[in-house]
């Protein structure tokens, strides 16, 4: 991926005109730095943080991959040179991380909860990201062991109750069907009757949106009483946390969308910290 | 502000080849739609919705201002225009509202708490704010009450521990004044002898991090005995949550930073429905 | 959708530091102008054209709409405003119809033909787009009537032979079906062997690449014959032109790549005209 | 040149969000490729290849270089890097290869075809380049030989028609003098007079648009005739094809334009294969 | 032209996160404001200070014309609008006034100075222009009545010393006529031996660099002697100042090009006032 | 810091579509070149020029630093590399030297100028700089000894005269300390009087605008006399030239601002010169 103009965005957003601190008081010289997890988890984000280091012509070294889990105190990434340029990158790259690792522990530790009552089922992550980190977070959701879904309007199609509002459903998919045969289908369902009505249709992934479990489960005992079950994939949504999406796991659905992992996240507490300076008889 | 570009690039990454579904069965045609809140808070964000939507042709009725409290139920947006630019925009507007509500909402309940214990204390950002959208982070932020602290490395002069392990903190005080006069020198210090040092060098701000309440007693009585409080501004940070910000606040500093204001954020619940459509024959 | 900063872009390429004649010789004032086709076939780029010159303060009045059929001589837009500003935009506007209605017209040709041996055929274009062209390139075939398949690597799962070098087709189909439930598999197979194997690995669509008509027959008898035909889609591709197209219709495939529809244009023929100037006293 | 934010600004087009399918199925290790054309003309787009491939890590060897002869079959580039991102820049590093080479070799078999009836004449290319395209489509036309023309408005005087509607051609003429001296002034002509007209007004340049080649020779003999021949240079425009560019060739002009260069392109056929996977164990 | 692009750049380098003091201080509602030139001279960058203060929803209303003379005290703006835009674009558009105002005074003095002893003689720009500002500064020196020259190293063929170093001057010339016939020839002449060599060797323009008065009339005359003089235009530079500009003019150069109006500009005074404000209420 | 893509634009602002001479005469080939000092003064734009350059693959050897005094005929920079390259970025590079070695020479003679009668007076820098060069002017200015005071409007809060024609002096104080504890409060004073009432409202720093320095002394003074002199850092500022600005130092201000050092540039004379071509046998 090039990713490095996203990351060098992040930068300038933190230092539009310079860092006036290192500026004024680190006359130059090089240094030596170490990125430590302060929490246990899964780690992401380290690509990033090296690619936008080195990108500055700091050197890095990688102390663990994308994805491990590590412990409070696990050093994760070695640094070293020039220092003023360290100190300019250390807020952007430990947003970065935290952010990153936050997300991918929270996925993590969701689908370690849910294999447990039910080992296929599949968690995924939905559209609300933060602004401009879209392709971050949903690379931090896959680190986790989730499903990316749809990164954007234009990678999937998605018939929602906001469109069915304009057109009904049957026009919708044969129109959908009409426009591209690449694309599986997936339609929106608030109700037991519309989700059968969406199969019935052609549609190839249905949304149970904002339904209990108890409804959830009707809705798959209905589509599987029809012969329904079998061709679609069926996937539930709306406001499901931590607390329950056991539940939803339960019921044997294929796949829980989370808006939560990545519109409520806990940051990963990382932080770097200068080993040694004086590399320049300057300083 | 001139954040249109932001906002056009939050779009951008949400449709870069536009928005696959509302092209395949949206013919075209007007519509009608009502953003609400889904919980209670501090709202925020909708003048970026309107600059955004307007951009797009979108006519916009705010219902509500940013920074006030709004109900679960309460309309804050109306907006008629183009269907497929509308559904075009919905993800990114609530995204942007989601994140930035639930920041200023955080933000005016921490407030609100603390004031109980310490009326002049004030609740301060940090620079852990999503990659991408430190302005408006920071904008939720003030909108709930809180104080901006630095948007970025360009805008103040915090010393901070890095900074110290390089430079002899007199030597980094003393260049920094000699750099600019405009700026407040702020030091962090995590011991109560450098906090001490920092005053009597000439900080203008005191960052005590990582501090526990007693410890920051200790410190600020320091202070007083040898008559350095009033010259100094006294902030605390260092992993404070919304459990322990009243026991700091209770210490008497005068600002609590707290970077889980906007690294931690739990989403503020919100949503579009469309509510008419049909404006055009087609449809 | 937000295509206006592209479109700027292209202007910027034709004008980085202004328009030196219109500068030197026009003093300003209004014009009226004529946008008028000179061939015949299917008209594209309207609304970008609209969209650039509304964004200049050109007025804009199209007669036709995208997609029509025009005939040479139709008037396709009327516009007026700052003459200097009708001329700065005329190229590239001319530029963006002309490429957009030569793969349109191309497009609805072929679909034309193919569709009296196949009705059911769908035409789909490749990513063999002018670098700097994709959304309206591919914009364009779908106003001509063909399946735009992937825009991008970001949307799509194709498994081409340069994946199959370095990953068994089976471990790379597993692999897939892991990454996310959402996206439909497709395969490249160059041999009938290949094409069977794809299809009993669960694959959605069969790509059957730089096959013969016959060999396509005989892939497509072959997968029946299996009880695999109905479960997959199965498209072909590889250098398929006007002229050979017609056979690989007559197979019973269900789509027919073409590269050539964007890689290959011919320019459809377009000119501006000023018809009236004088607005300003000063001409 | 500093092209590379061009050719980034390509990729990021063909890849939003990055590779889907590598990033599913290919877990990490290089590769050996080699692109190869697959039919014989003039190459270009290698450079370009090159400076983006270089730019995202991987190894470049080109076998020919930019402008040379080649047959259906050559390499012309071996790359070795990670996979994953030879298999990321393949289709557009493919597309610049292909739209380039196209253009010159079709500039060059032109050259070749006039240089017979007239070894003087030039063939020169138009700004009707694909949107997006223009440095690189210009490159092309230079490397078959060609004569590139105006870049942009910026960078050359031409009064045409539109302006002829605007402003009188002496009026005209003398305005585009005082506005600058460094300019060569050319003017467009639609008949035998406004030539003659132009050249007495002092253009430097004569473009006869759209006449037959009889216009043309009268045209030159006209102002043979009044001693302007030798004054002025002579260019013909104005739908000239493969087909008729030898007639227009053997009047005797100075420089044939050509919009078709650029806005007709037959794709030169170039492809990537993977010769060699499995530099790393996880393969 | 569309220079908004240019001129929000500069608007977002004066305020990348803001306006601290008026998000502060300003709670809303319009404002009257006036700009008034505070010196006497060429007034440039009205419209480039209307396009951006429009495009912020500024309503703007130019008193005077850009290349009007002004004196000490002209208003040469209304503005009306949000007062905290107003203040947010004060200091972009006033440096944006002052330096095109700055150059357009200073290339009008000087061509009212040699005009008396040399009527015809041109006064160009150079490329020497601030980074960042070269279409603005040149058109400045346009509206002062200047030559703006080259406004890229893609605009122009300029044969300078230091190609010389890298190539015989007749080869030089030859490649570039054979590379472009649409292009006059520009070639540097340190002495007046390469004066002539140069015009001999069919040069369109000849470069005096770094030439006194005295050797301008040698080569002049030399030029002159042998025929050569009418087909070439002669160009002096060479650190050419106010002080000495006239010396040249009175040489017979066509052209004088003075590097100076662009990098060595003094400002044109001009200030923003607000002269009523209280639109709103909450004020 | 990040400087690289600034430094890029304004390459591309030179050669929007190449260098037309150098590709037309120059066939390739490596050269050497040296840049030097041609006059006296103190260099600065070394490191952006090395940073460009080494961004192109040509290698950079710096022979003295940025802040040094330099002799004319000193050799600042000698670079070689490919002579296109060199060739291509040779004014931008000379354009950013010579405007920034400019602003520190003429910062460093004024420093060196008042530190005669005021050992501690310095000197700042306003936002009056050349738009799109900001950085780079306040980097000059620091470089040649003075105070760069704000960067942009994000930076610090300043309460200018057109702020308090909207709000009362001490309305705009207090909120300008309700909104952020971090900055220094600057006002704008007019009038002696308002010079005290701001001091007294709690203002930082006083700015004393266009008052003659007899009136700065009796402001100093009366600030004496209330106890207020200690209090506030006092700045004066309005068309301070070379010529005033002793008189000013005198006085005993803190600070004296001059818009002069960045919007009245005199050009650090300096050029290009290759001194050995020929690296390739093709030339």
């Amino acid at each position: 991926m090039t990713i490095i103009d996203t990351l060098l965005g992040y930068l300038e957003e933190d230092a539009p005109s310079g860092d006036l601190t290192s500026e004024a008081i680190i006359p130059g010289g090089e240094c030596v730095a170490r990125i430590t997890a302060k929490c246990r988890g899964t780690i992401a984000g380290l690509d990033e943080a090296t690619e936008l280091m080195e990108h500055l012509g700091i050197s890095v070294k990688p102390q663990v991959s994308d994805g491990d889990q590590v412990e409070s105190g696990t050093v994760v990434l070695e640094v070293w040179g020039d220092a003023r340029k360290v100190l300019l990158a250390e807020r952007t790259v430990l947003n970065i991380i935290g952010r990153m690792s936050g997300i991918a522990t929270k996925t993590h530790w969701v689908i370690e909860q849910v294999r447990g009552v039910n080992p296929d089922v599949r968690i995924a992550s939905t559209r609300k990201t933060a602004p401009g980190m879209r392709v971050l977070d949903k690379k931090a959701v896959v680190l986790g062991g989730g499903e990316p879904h749809r990164y954007s309007l234009s990678d999937g199609v998605l018939i929602k109750d906001n469109h069915l509002a304009l057109v009904p459903i049957d026009v919708a998919i044969r129109r959908a069907r009409d426009f591209s045969g690449y694309k599986k289908i997936e339609v929106e369902a608030d109700t037991v009757e519309d989700a059968v009505k969406a199969a019935k249709c052609g549609a190839d992934i249905i949304l149970l949106d904002n339904m209990a479990p108890d409804e959830v489960r009707t809705a798959l005992a209905e589509l599987r009483r029809r012969g329904l079950r079998d061709s679609v994939m069926v996937e539930v949504s709306g406001r499901i946390a931590e607390e329950s999406v056991m539940e939803y796991a339960a019921t044997g659905v294929d796949v829980i969308s989370m808006g939560a992992l990545t519109h409520t996240v806990r940051n990963f507490d990382v932080g770097l910290e200068v080993v040694k300076g004086g590399g320049s008889s300057a300083m």
